[in-house]
């Protein structure tokens, strides 16, 4: 099963990488360079691999025509990273082993690269050609899961969060909140703009948005623990960063051996939930169960 | 007719007022108060307005469901502002004569709330009832132009290429550039979305597209030479900081004289561009006559 997400979400990356090239400006101006440059610089490209991933399991004909709307997720991400990786904030000088974009450039640069990858990705989302089988009322609903996912109730609220206890020890309670708004929205949007375009039923969406509340925690829980026990050639970050800066994660609080059960069972409950699906939803089980025990 | 914009303006700025004060997070946290604190200190509030007077134009019944439309465009135009004020970017201290949200709380605030309210104006934008009088299609295509002239093609365009010449003499044409994007685009994307949400015609898009690029240009052409012959108390602008920081401008680059009437000549084209309309295009009208005659 490991294998088989692996392989998916590698054929994906292609797949997005090859409309990535085709979406972006050319590189005939600093801006436009910086912008290539954050984006294209490696990324596992989970987002956009879980959105088509439910197009799959929701039986969405002719998905290739969402591409653009799966690298839309990607942009939203990157935006977010360069962000964060800005001095006043995170102050990140390296993002996947290469000089973060304010490093590569400068900060004016990567405010702007930030802010022109956010507004590429609604242009690209808005741009999704509509008729009978994709409706335009739900692209305007499935692109605005993606902006509140974005926006004060997800991504930016999780961040404000995160910022505001800087360096200070959180509970437990807080350190949800923070991922779920830093990282478990944007796989919440994905996952749920995917199904409301591929016309997935009321069932269908509780189903997956149960699964998807799960995921996300599973996900940032595992990079707690890879922090910990990771190894730096594969994750690309330093091992023991967070303690180092003495970040809260989940195994400062709960220690290791209790944060990998709850990420494990995390995992194991986000797959009970799409027991409403079939075969045809057996790439999102591997996803969850790869997102614990993957050593990236 | 100077004083008929003007009353539409301050009546349009009451109502877009209280919107944003409903449509905006309480104050419970940091970044929600910063988000209202610079979106709620001043501002002509000159685009949602130009969003109004057009739906006028345009004959559009029940034009208040889509208040929340013409806020969402102050947002983006607050947001952007709040970025370029940044240290890294134009690293202005104070806005419309209160400190600049970098100043009054932080950069990492500043940053987080110029992105939240762009993604709020989208979260806004994409939450207007549609219905058979206001199609999901054209809800789209509205919001798509919004999202192309803030972008790369648009302010963001016109940021970079404005900072990528920082402090260095330019032509007339690069000067035109910026301006298109830092303060055209807007106005453009403000103007043709109301007039396809109102299901404007093909010749009154035409009309109006020819219009707003004119009216763009005279509305910056104005803003420096206010800038040279301004009152400090009116415009909330120092005097004289253009050539202080030896910006080009149109003045610097043409001599007053020479600009003032660049300016009229452009609100003179901008009205005469709107012949295929009647009496309901009058604020539009009144509006490019006020843009040049403003003395703030």
């Amino acid at each position: 099963m490991k294998d088989t997400w692996q392989q998916y979400l590698s054929g994906c990356a292609e797949q997005i990488e090859t409309v990535l090239d085709q979406l972006l400006p050319q590189p005939d101006n600093q801006l436009h360079s910086a912008m290539r440059y954050s984006i294209m610089g490696g990324g596992k490209r989970l987002r956009p691999a879980l959105f088509m991933a439910t197009l799959d399991a929701c039986g969405m004909v002719n998905k290739m025509r969402l591409l653009p709307f799966a690298a839309a997720l990607e942009m939203i991400h990157t935006y977010s990273l360069i962000h964060d990786d800005l001095p006043a904030m995170d102050d990140d000088d390296y993002r996947r082993g290469r000089p973060s974009c304010h490093k590569a450039y400068n900060e004016a640069v990567a405010i702007l690269v930030g802010d022109a990858l956010l507004n590429e990705a609604f242009c690209q989302m808005l741009a999704i050609r509509t008729d009978t089988v994709l409706s335009a009322e739900n692209l305007v609903a499935a692109v605005k899961e993606v902006a509140v996912a974005a926006g004060i109730k997800g991504m930016i609220g999780g961040q404000a969060a995160d910022i505001a206890v800087a360096g200070q020890r959180v509970s437990l309670e807080h350190l949800r909140k923070i991922y779920l708004g830093k990282t478990a929205a944007l796989f919440h949007a994905a996952i749920i703009s995917a199904a409301i375009l591929a016309k997935a039923n009321q069932q269908q969406i509780a189903a997956l948005s149960a699964y998807t509340g799960r995921l996300g925690l599973a996900f940032q829980i595992a990079d707690d623990i890879l922090d910990v026990n990771g190894d730096q050639q594969q994750t690309g970050k330093p091992v023991g960063s967070d303690a180092k800066n003495a970040q809260s994660t989940y195994v400062s609080i709960l220690g290791i051996d209790a944060a990998q059960e709850a990420a494990k069972t995390m995992a194991e409950q986000a797959v009970a939930e799409l027991a409403v699906f079939g075969d045809e939803a057996s790439m999102l089980r591997s996803a969850a169960k790869f997102f614990v025990e993957r050593n990236c």
